[in-house]
């Protein structure tokens, strides 16, 4: 017989081998057929574990959890503290110590965070195990923003920071070469934190309002290029955004990067949860196409279902990214980092892929029933083609002053998410600066809208029960209020400065 | 500068590398230095791990968590459900699949079970490192028996059966060898496990009493001695007992086995919770070296503090284990097994060592303690100095009728495990087999009293809670139930055949 | 506006309300909105977990991972050592301590096993929680039966035992209603677990070999009458098996059944993974109403995708499982009922049905391809219609001394499960017992065989991939032994007694 | 017998109750006694839970484990994704999925983070079980900081940022109270991150390099007088710094707060890992009686051993924190305020301050072996007695091109944290600035030091090991490379202007 094959056939019955026996005879039994494989089972997996390394991808196939677990002890005792050869003594200010069992676990003792003091990307020597993953993560990400369509995308950071974080470090690490700049050129879009974000990185905002083309909000071009003509160099950068809510479209990164080229004025996208949209993808390969985008910045939570907690910010320069990296004044969590590299080694990219193709087929259907539903009420959905993840229904049927109610009780009634805007004229203070219809995306008046959106991870299951609790709702709402039947069309748009 | 150290050097302050950077260009940071550690760290895992399986005893020091979870890492690989290389496709009606996630993780990946249909003992080619885990258990166990007392014990197997189960595993699989037998001589201890454990395996009971001896219930070592004379065809061996609760002393193992020596009959020890005191330990030695004993068994959670579930059976011949474990019919949980592992790996042979000296000072101090309270409230302690685990304290000063309600006052306080065992002449049935006086492992009458143990793991804090509890606790029941004052004596024993 | 809505509206935009802020301050912000709801969720929680313990029935819809975790935590703190209203302190001599802190994670704080001393069905006061869960296993288990169809089923005992110990507990627990009894009438099948639980029980088998009717395996009802006749007082029970490997088919329960009622002789079914078969559950149904089932056992890890270690005792009288749970001599881990209990909330009824019927699915697939793999190569597949899990393909092209090593070279391909049987006039021992052609079933000679099954679990991935790697596997080996052409019929009986 | 204790006496040995049943007679086991102990349990833990959010407060002791784990069901049971009572529906673009489940696991189901869109101290309605979380970090964090002694301190603020990035949170929120402003004054000390955070928020540093006072360096007081004085209104604050390393000395605290208020100019202190330091927390305490104190900032992880990526950010009035939260820019991770709660959850107040109190007896013992080492080999540890955490040794007898490699050898012989500082007349450049012997805190020439820390945690066991290895390293090197006997003051300062 095959030498081999020698050792397992005796789990082919009929051929009966001595009788194998306990305790310290079980020990006999370990025979050189089973060290031969458990030769084979440490070169397999150092072999999975250094092509993994070696390849820095995301795997085709996503792993089993076991895998990823053998993936987390291997990384872990790269850390000093973890060490198995020797035990680290730590005589620094800060050793990795943590005191409660429970905390260690949940961090699968990678405790060191990633960076060092003064540079999140450099290696820390005692914790090259984080350092590893950081780096992973880096390229994870990477890896997965080109498969998602941003194939001239050349580098990728991921930050333990929201998104507004992360534009304003990027904000931030522009100053040094602009060094006459005082405002940033904001594209109205009603996030607080993506205003905040200029903000905090020491900047002015100049706000540009969108304008209504149909019913969408679009990007008012012509006045971005004016000011850029009149105050360049006093302008850090523009910063635009694709993923928002309707009837707010993405900017036109075309037209915009065009600008910004021609001013010699740095770009900067705001592309919080715009992976998912082919348009919004469409328009950051237009954009770097036909001038410059300098980085674009993208939510973790809202992209690849992790924990809020992480931002990934993309260059279509390497070497772009770098200052930006720089710029972080410290080390920081790896959590984020961490995530992301198990999650993606869990999904794989085919996985990956699948969920993207997904939320595509679920917000076509997500819009067919919404149009459905506003035809049967006497409403309707804006028509904002540009925007793929939300939507916005009409609720002219609903008396202005009741339309928060509406939105209040379908959130007790496990709807979250969906969001009323009502119009209004009075005005919201944001650390100093007002806003006209603060969440309309614009001064504009409007009769009010509901906005529901199609994220990532979306099930058929949770789309049904999304239009049975919405159209329960809605009849018992209009029921107790009687509420008048209503009109054809209900799109009303009130110029906000009347 | 030395080669070896190029590399970390760079955390020295004062020389100042290059500068790193982010992203891709964080990976090509990953250096030479980097690459060598790596190797290193490998090198050193597979170390640990190999030099574990090579060993196969608990290493000196403890292991910290991570090295627990490499190690759980490393074994789960070994099952082909795990393996890394290749996606196991399963052809069986058994393949560890695990459905639901949490149960998988509570498992660790492990899934298979140790043993094969109809032998415990058998490695599973399936599940190698499954069948790594038992054989690494029963070797753990083996070196705990051993240093914790029971030097010449040659042979140890964990079984996941209660101590009860165990026992009736031993008795089962001693019948092929003495055909004539229908009879086990039990040497009485009110625990319904052990007797039912002769019942389980087939056997009748032949229930020899204690004998009083001072405060103590011991071996009523000349009957057993007629028995076997006048019977020893008939009985398949002799089942004693070590640890138990106060009065009742561990039984006189020495003089058992000579007898059973003598006569030819097998002799079985349910050493429960034995293994913590010096005494039951210092027996079993003594009667291996006067007589013999053929297996003697403990439970896993009361030794070694992990969870219920599993009992290490031992043996002075290596070759008395193999038909134990050959009359196991199958497969079964690796949860015992894990835990015991686990837990030995994570204490370390000096932290074992650490725990059994612990519960020996803590017992000396309990008993103290308990004297003084007794004193105090005119009660007295049983004198049963070989028992080093439970403690009898009388309660002559409550009612009869009380005193039960005193112990649940007790539970209701927190006290836990403290039993209050009163004197009655109504009988007990047990699977058609009458006790008198149940719970005081003999018919005499007696004044009542009140069971506490030291058992290994219990702490300074705890005991004091214990005392000032229990203060507390007497004395309000003392006040509401208005008792006597007690009487100076409080011992009194009842002929129970009066 | 609703009072009732009147806090969370805050999250419609266009309603501002007034600045929220940070630390001690936002204290200040959680007002009577938020204590309202988190009374709402307190309550909802409670409902949950008490409807759960009132029903005591699987729910309708699985439940997600964090109510698996709540439910975890509730039945923790019913565990006296868990108690979060006061510290209890240990004064016994097994308080379910755990030392080691992974372990007692692994165990969800729930240390003290199920059952009392001397009784698995007993609940323990100091360990409510861990008595609930037993209980809860119990139930579902139950419901789990009745839903799979063993409608008339009334009681089931989950057990942390094998199916075999499980069998053999069955068996001891009848002793002492048979005293006359000295044997199990056993109808072979060749696992020897199944053999090995009658020796462990105590009693001798009495061995009906299967008879062959045309390609299948069935049970000899002839000669199991005869015995009965001639034998039912020393008979204790017999012992029929349903779920086995082609071509044995399920024992013919129904004439079985009948033929123990007549001769008043008990019945114990081993089902060790039959649940999962249509044919098994209606055998053991018409069993029932032709005559007597005192018992039926099955393996939970072979039905429900736990991990190895538990089984589930059945019984079609409620007051028949008392006997058998009152026989176990102790008290045991907790973890089998655990990994049940967790499974079936997180499957729910639906999502467990729904395993089931995707089962019998994949079954009819795999036994479509395979037939047309063996037409391919001139093999054929056993024709036993009775058996639904089970398959066996004719090896009548390679060579007896080489099919061992197909069997070894498929598994060293990662399909693990597939057995090779090939026919042998040697003789195997177990305990005793001679067995020729141990594997096969009986004693008859055949041309050798492979073995699969498609279990509960096997998703069309695994399918696909194993008749690839069958496929590959067989053509390589082909072209490298030189196999000739196969000829047309394959089977070839040769009785064993020529 | 009382009707309260009547259902537990059962386990009261010689009272035996009618026997109980298995199964669903198991089920009618659970009588009212069982019940009503259910309802305490769960009263008790709804007590526990209410009383911890109600009073917001470390508990006086830790909470073992398995309270942990219920605190977070019951926290993650309050984030909408994980409603028990009802599913929730997402139909927003942030619906805290979270796509693997091992993820999951790690958050404990906690995936909205904290804070709303641009502000951190934001409630999310549809997280609040991660609000709540937050708020208790933020309340638990103020009551550590006063129970460690800054009892004056009024209000806290728990962010996922490294130190660096808090000190620039501070400073950017005080940007639009001081317009003027361009320049942050900055108290010379050797960390990238704490420099950096000054460019991070947009201004330029004044650097003052510290003085030398015996072998301290200590704060220029003078020249920042002078230059607030000169400039006071270009300066947006003085950003001092308190823990470091030896020879440098704690800033004044007390100067600078005095200057700061006279000036009318904010004071920031850098309070990285200060809270075990008896002395620089009496700075603080001084600081805020003698003048003003705007904000400090210490590190989560160097003072309460949690993993990195947190930090908390203390002002002596309440209303300070509201503008510094309201700053940040979006929701942030979960994971520090998550981690830190846990920990003092898990240690009581009590165990926090022992950790403390530990610290500082260890600190003394490693000055004092450290200087009879130096004793011994000729060299001298540096007096700097405000330094309690960090000490210097001299090396003067390792020639300077050596002393790096002397470092490498600790840190590849298991000593992690210990830096040796050369003295060097080349510059570093960070960000454009250049500094003149960077991580010695100032120009001036010196011989060369090794530093070593106390940080909390350190164990007996480790500082042992520590001069273990230093004496063996250095006995090794310098038989090694010959070193000459040293001279017995080895203390030489340069200047470095020479």
């Amino acid at each position: 017989m095959d030498q081999k094959y020698q050792r397992f056939d005796t789990h082919a019955l009929g051929a009966d081998g001595s009788p194998r026996c306990a305790s310290c005879t079980m020990r006999a039994s370990f025979g050189k057929g089973e060290a031969e494989y458990s030769r084979i089972v440490s070169k397999s997996s150092a072999a999975l574990l250094n092509s993994l390394w070696e390849k820095k991808q995301i795997p085709e196939d996503g792993w089993p959890d076991h895998a990823l677990e053998l993936f987390l002890s291997w990384l872990a005792c790269h850390d000093t503290n973890n060490r198995v050869d020797i035990t680290t003594v730590g005589a620094g200010e800060r050793e990795g110590r943590v005191v409660c069992s429970l905390v260690r676990k949940l961090h699968c003792n990678l405790s060191h965070g990633i960076g060092r003091s003064g540079n999140i990307g450099d290696i820390q020597p005692k914790a090259l195990g984080s350092s590893m993953l950081a780096c992973l993560a880096n390229e994870f990400a990477l890896h997965a923003l080109q498969e998602i369509g941003v194939v001239t995308c050349k580098a990728a950071l991921v930050v333990p920071l929201c998104t507004g974080m992360a534009l304003s470090l990027c904000m931030g690490s522009w100053r040094k070469s602009r060094p006459m700049a005082k405002y940033v050129l904001w594209l109205r879009v009603d996030q607080k934190s993506c205003f905040k974000s200029i903000l905090h990185a020491g900047y002015e905002p100049l706000i540009v309002d969108p304008i209504r083309e149909g019913d969408a909000l679009v990007t008012d071009v012509e006045t971005v290029n004016r000011m850029l003509e009149q105050r360049g160099e006093e302008i850090l950068c523009v910063l635009s955004t694709t993923s928002c809510f309707a009837p707010r479209s993405p900017d036109s990164l075309e037209a915009i990067s065009g600008i910004c080229q021609m001013h010699n004025v740095p770009h900067l996208v705001n592309n919080a949860y715009g992976l998912q949209s082919e348009e919004c993808v469409r328009r950051l390969n237009a954009g770097r196409s036909t001038g410059r985008i300098d980085a674009f910045v993208q939510s973790l939570d809202k992209n690849f279902q992790v924990p809020v907690g992480g931002a990934v910010i993309g260059t279509f320069k390497q070497s772009a990214i770098v200052p930006i990296a720089q710029f972080y004044p410290g080390r920081a969590s790896c959590v984020p980092s961490r995530d992301l590299v198990l999650t993606l080694l869990s999904q794989g990219r085919r996985g990956l892929m699948e969920t993207y193709e997904k939320q595509k087929r679920m917000f076509h259907k997500m819009k067919r029933r919404l149009s459905s539903f506003a035809n049967e009420i006497g409403e309707c959905v804006y028509d904002v083609e540009d925007n793929l993840i939300s939507l916005a229904l009409t609720l002219s049927s609903i008396p202005k002053e009741k339309q928060t109610l509406f939105g209040s009780i379908l959130f007790n009634r496990g709807v979250s998410g969906a969001r009323v805007v009502m119009s209004t004229t009075s005005k919201t203070l944001i650390e100093g600066y007002e806003f006209m219809n603060f969440g309309s995306h614009s001064n504009e008046q409007h009769g009010g809208y509901l906005n529901i959106a199609c994220g990532v991870g979306m099930s058929e299951g949770e789309l049904d029960e999304l239009f049975s609790r919405i159209a329960t709702t809605y009849a018992k709402f209009s029921r107790q209020n009687g509420l008048f039947v209503p009109r054809s069309d209900s799109r009303v748009y009130v110029d906000s400065d009347d």
